[in-house]
Parts: structure tokens; C-alpha cells; sequence
């Protein structure tokens, strides 16, 4: 079959589309034929060797995808049925193994591209917000990146939850894309000094940027607040005062998606279709695909998303 | 009334004892007339000006004590009952104001004394273990210094709770105090390396050291663990690892009981009551009185407990 997999010996690790073995399915696992896979920045990081697999899974790269059931294995799914899929691996190709606990409906009125988008993005927000922070009604959170694949998602999941939304950004309109989201606070991480304006008040912060926001998280969160973590693109190493934490009662918790037990990927995928998949569908959470490009285009969709230019997802179809 | 203050002015910042007004009761106080009261690290803390009373707690040192109610105030509680109370301060004084969420029965078969003593242990070790991190059977708990005051109670908890139990402490002796306690894992910190014996293993460390061992408990955190910071005798700025804390999933929680609302306090003591009562009053968490001294001679009992040689609690008594 055909696949984009890293060319790890080049300087330069580009992707390359190439013949690859199909995927043999293990017990519990059904075979995928992909219609179309999104790209996430865990990709990125793939691809530049930042972020490898974790022991065992697929090599091809892809963390979500849509698709058809072509061999149900050993459980009882029907073959024919039109899933999304949650994955750690090998979206980025024409079949796909997977766990029968990472399958989920297509919520209603989604294409298969939407549905393929959105799944990682869904998943990792809900782990995060909605299982770990628990986010109810009238705390205040605040979401850094609030114009980014998971900040516009995770804006509009705490809207409906019923929280008051703050969120930084790198320019004006990417603050008026996140008003337009439902966001209450804005803040300009070029101009202004969030830690500053939103100084002991936050109830939750879904970080992103690691290191160099830890300092500035702390002043921001209000006494019980908690951060979670979930990128480091400020780095990873940072100073952390301790008495800080005990004297507002902190909590600092950092997660990935990829690197869990199949049994709490399989939670995740449930309460994620509980809680999540009726706000897509009745229109609450919009999803919105930037651009879509055939499979064989990978390597520039991964160029375009480095740019910074994207808003909202991008797809590869087959 | 008579109380022991701490005489600020002077250099060495003496326990005196010496007259003091006697307190007036707000809404929803007992005045309890104390009978005993015990001594805590946050006493010696506070003592030293390291651990000032939170906006307008008492002056009078003393976070926990035992008496008798001699006023109801417009509570409904019956003048003449004998409580355990736990306490923002006061509890070195002859009467003490205490909001009615934090009177609790004195466990059957205690003593005043003993009611005295276990109040602030017991509801600083199940907030943290019980209501934050949720100890759960067949989870293994580090827990340091398991001879101190926090860590021979926490162990007692925790193999109530059915987990199983590792601890540091600095000597052979209080290593075998520990194993009677119930602990499984005995480590002494002086000799051996416990983030090195118990790598990626614990589900939850109670910490004291803060600074000193957070790269050790992170180390010795098992995916997905926790840690709850509640001392800083280690310091209070430490190198975090981010990268560590998203791939492992960890979570890093820190607490002081003092700081608390008066909401959550009642929330504690209630849950304290619910859960732990029990274990006390039918002898699966043993509760052991050290040493008692009159209320005059506080200094003398605050320096016994900065030697270090005491095991168990400490107790003035009126
Ligand atoms: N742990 C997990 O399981 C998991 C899963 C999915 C994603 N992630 C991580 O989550 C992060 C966001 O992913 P994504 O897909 O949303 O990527 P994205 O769409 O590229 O968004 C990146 C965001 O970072 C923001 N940003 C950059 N510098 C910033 C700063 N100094 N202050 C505040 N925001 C800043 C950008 O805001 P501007 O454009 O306004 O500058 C942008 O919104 C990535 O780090 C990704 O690796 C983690
Ligand atoms: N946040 C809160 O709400 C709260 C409430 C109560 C207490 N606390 C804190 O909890 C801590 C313990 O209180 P406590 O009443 O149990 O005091 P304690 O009885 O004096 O115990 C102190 C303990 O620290 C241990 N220790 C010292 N150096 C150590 C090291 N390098 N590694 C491991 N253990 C070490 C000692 O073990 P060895 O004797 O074996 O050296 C001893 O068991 C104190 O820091 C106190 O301030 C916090």
C-alpha cells in the first residue's frame, strides 16, 4: 500500500510518499481503509524527529484519521461502517490498524475530512479540560494559542461547559477570531503581560508553552487553580517555586495523548463521544478545515502548518 | 486570660506567656475553653516568623486543641461539650474562637489530650491523601519522613486505605518504628538513593522536602502519578523538568491547611470525621502522645521538637 513515512537518513527528514507493508491486525484491532487524515503538530514534531512513536506503534505517521472498516479481526464491529479514529500512529496511510477501543462514530453531518480532523484535537481537549481540570460553569480559564487548532476548540468547549474564556494571542485578528469563538478576555501576548491583567484569577489554565509561561501560569492562577500542560513550545526547564504552589494550593499536571495505555485512550474516546461529539453535531463546538490536500502533498500541508498562517485544521485526503 | 505569644521584638523571638485579651466570638463561633493543645512544625515555623498567621487569624500560637464549649455564640452547639477543633490559631490560649465547621468529636476512647493532637495531622494527611490525590487499594505511596508527626500517621492511613507503603526516614531505628507502623519499603536516606530503589514506580509521594526532592519524586513517580507538596524543609526553588511531567503525565499538587476558607476547612473536618474517626476509634490508626507539658514551659516543648529526637506528638496541657 502507500503510505508518507519519514526519510530519517536525509539532513533534511522529509516526507515521502512510498509502497510500505499493509498493516496486519493484532487481536482487538480492525483494519481501516483511510479516506482522509489531519494534521497535527505532534506530526511536525514527528517529522523532525522531536516526537518519536511510542515502542510499537506504526512508523507511518497520521494521529487521527477517517475512514471505512475493511476486516473487523476478531471483535464485532461490521465491516462497511464509517468510523474516525483515534491513533498513535499511521493515519498518514492508505490502510490502518486499529484498537476497537479508538473507534468513534462520525458525529452527525460531518464529513469524513471534518470527522478525521477532529478527533485528536477533541480527545486532547476533552482529556485535559473535561476529565483532568474538571471545567464547570463559572470558573474562569485561560486558554494560550486561543486562534490554534486546540485553543479555537478548547475556547468554544468552555463556553458551552459554561466557564468565562480568557486567551492570549500573537495579533489582532487572531484575538478577533477568538472573540468571534465566544472568548471573553483577550490579551495580546506581543503587547501585554497576561500574568499581569489576569493576576490570581484563573481557575484553569490549558498551557502550551511550557518553560517559559511556568512563572507566569502560577501568577495567573487563583488560589486551587490548576495548569495543565500539554505543550512546550517554550521549552521544557524552568524554575518552579514550590512555596508559591503550597501557599495557592496549585496543581501543575502536564499529559500527552499518544504515550497512554490502551485502556485510557479507550475512556478517553468514550467520554469523549459522551461529552463532546453533541456539541459538534448540534453546532455548539464549530469545526473548521482550513485546507485540504491529496495524501501525496503531505510534506507541503506540514510547511504550510509551520508557517503559522492556519487557522483551523488541516486535512489529507486519499 | 493567659496565652502564649510569641515576643517578637526580641532578637531570639521567645515563646512568652502572659496576659492576653480573651477573644469575643463572631457569627457562627464556639468559645471553647481549652484543656490541651498540640504542637506542630507549624508552630516552630511561626515561632521563627516563617509562617505568619493568615489575615485575621488569632495571634495566639496554636493550630489544634481540645475543650469544652463555654459559649454557643449563635451556633447551635451545646455549651458544655467537649470538642476537638481545628485551628487558624489560638490554641495556646486559655479560651479559643473556632467556626462551628471546624469542631469535631473527640474520637471514643480519646483523651482530650490525644483529641487534641491528632486534629491537625489527621486533616492535613487525608486532604492531601485522601480528598486530593484519592489513595486507592493496591496503589504504592511514598511517603517521607514516615516517623514524623505527618509521615507515622500517613502510613497508618494508607494501609487502611489498602495501599502499599514506602518510606525514607534518616535512621534504622525510626525505619523499624516505620515497619511496625505497617510500611513495606524502608528507605534510609542517608544511605541509599530512593528515587534510584523506587524508579517509575509510586502512584502518589507525599512530599515535605519540596525543593530538594522534587527531581527525585519525579524520577520515582510511576505515569501518571501525583505528588502532594505540603513542607518546604528542603527550600522552595527547584529545576522542573516539563517534558518529564507531559510524557509521564504527572501531576505536581502542593497544600497548607491554614490558608484555607473557612468553607473548605469545614468541608475537611467533615470528611476528616467521615473517614478517619473510624480508623482511630477502632485502633487501626494508632495515635501516640510523646510527651505532655504545662502550657508554660511551650518554649521548652517547641526546642524537644526541633531536637529531633521525638517520635509521636506533643501536647500542652491547662
Ligand atoms: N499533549 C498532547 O496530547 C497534545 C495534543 C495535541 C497538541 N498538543 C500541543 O498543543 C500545542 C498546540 O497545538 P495546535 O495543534 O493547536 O497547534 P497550532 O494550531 O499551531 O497552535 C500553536 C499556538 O501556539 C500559540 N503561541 C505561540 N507562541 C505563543 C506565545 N508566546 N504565547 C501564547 N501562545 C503562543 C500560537 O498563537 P499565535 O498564532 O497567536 O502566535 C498558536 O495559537 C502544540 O504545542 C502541540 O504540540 C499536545
Ligand atoms: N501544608 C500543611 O498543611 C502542613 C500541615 C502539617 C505539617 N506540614 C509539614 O509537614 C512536614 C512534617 O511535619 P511533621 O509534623 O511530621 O514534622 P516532624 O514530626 O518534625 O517530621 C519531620 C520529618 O522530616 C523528615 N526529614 C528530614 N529530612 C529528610 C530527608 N532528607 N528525607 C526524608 N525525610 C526527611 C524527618 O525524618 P528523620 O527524622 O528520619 O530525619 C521527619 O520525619 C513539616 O515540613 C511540616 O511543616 C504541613
Amino acid at each position: 500500500m502507500k503510505a508518507i513515512i519519514v526519510q530519517a537518513e536525509k539532513e533534511d527528514r522529509d516526507l515521502i510518499y512510498t509502497d510500505v507493508e499493509k498493516p496486519t491486525l493484532q487481536s482487538g484491532e480492525v483494519l481501516v481503509k483511510v479516506a482522509a487524515a489531519g494534521v497535527n503538530r505532534g506530526d511536525i514534531l514527528q517529522a523532525a524527529g522531536h516526537y518519536p512513536p511510542p515502542p510499537g506503534a506504526s512508523e507511518i505517521m497520521g494521529l487521527e484519521c477517517a475512514g471505512t472498516i475493511v476486516d473487523a479481526g476478531d471483535t464485532n464491529q461490521q465491516v462497511g461502517t464509517e468510523v474516525a479514529c483515534l491513533l498513535a500512529g499511521g493515519g498518514y496511510g492508505e490502510y490502518v490498524e486499529v484498537p476497537e477501543g479508538q473507534l468513534m462514530p462520525i458525529p452527525k453531518g460531518f464529513s469524513l475530512s471534518e470527522a478525521a480532523s477532529v478527533v485528536e484535537v477533541a480527545c486532547t481537549v476533552w482529556s485535559n479540560l473535561g476529565m483532568l481540570a474538571k471545567v464547570t460553569e463559572g470558573q474562569r480559564v485561560l486558554i494560550h494559542g486561543g486562534s490554534g487548532g486546540i485553543g479555537s476548540f478548547a475556547i468554544q468547549l468552555c463556553k458551552a461547559l459554561g466557564a468565562e474564556v480568557a486567551v492570549t494571542a500573537g495579533s489582532q485578528d487572531k484575538l478577533d477570531y477568538c472573540r468571534n469563538l465566544g472568548a471573553d478576555i483577550l490579551i495580546n501576548y506581543r503587547e501585554e503581560d497576561y500574568s499581569e491583567v489576569l493576576k490570581n484569577s484563573c481557575d484553569v489554565i490549558l498551557d502550551i508553552m511550557g518553560a517559559k509561561y511556568l512563572r507566569g501560569n502560577m501568577r495567573a492562577l487563583a488560589n486551587d487553580g490548576i495548569q495543565v500542560g500539554i505543550g512546550l513550545q517554550g521549552g521544557t526547564k524552568a524554575e518552579i517555586n514550590l512555596g508559591l504552589l503550597l501557599a495557592k494550593r496549585l496543581t501543575i499536571a502536564g499529559t500527552t495523548l499518544r504515550g497512554r495505555s490502551l485502556e485510557d485512550k479507550a475512556a478517553i474516546c468514550r467520554d469523549t463521544i459522551t461529552h463532546v461529539w453533541p456539541l459538534l453535531e448540534d453546532g455548539q463546538i464549530r469545526h473548521h478545515i482550513y485546507a485540504s490536500y491529496p495524501i501525496a502533498e503531505a510534506a507541503q500541508a506540514h510547511r504550510d502548518l509551520v508557517s503559522g498562517e492556519v487557522t483551523g485544521k488541516l486535512v489529507l485526503e486519499f
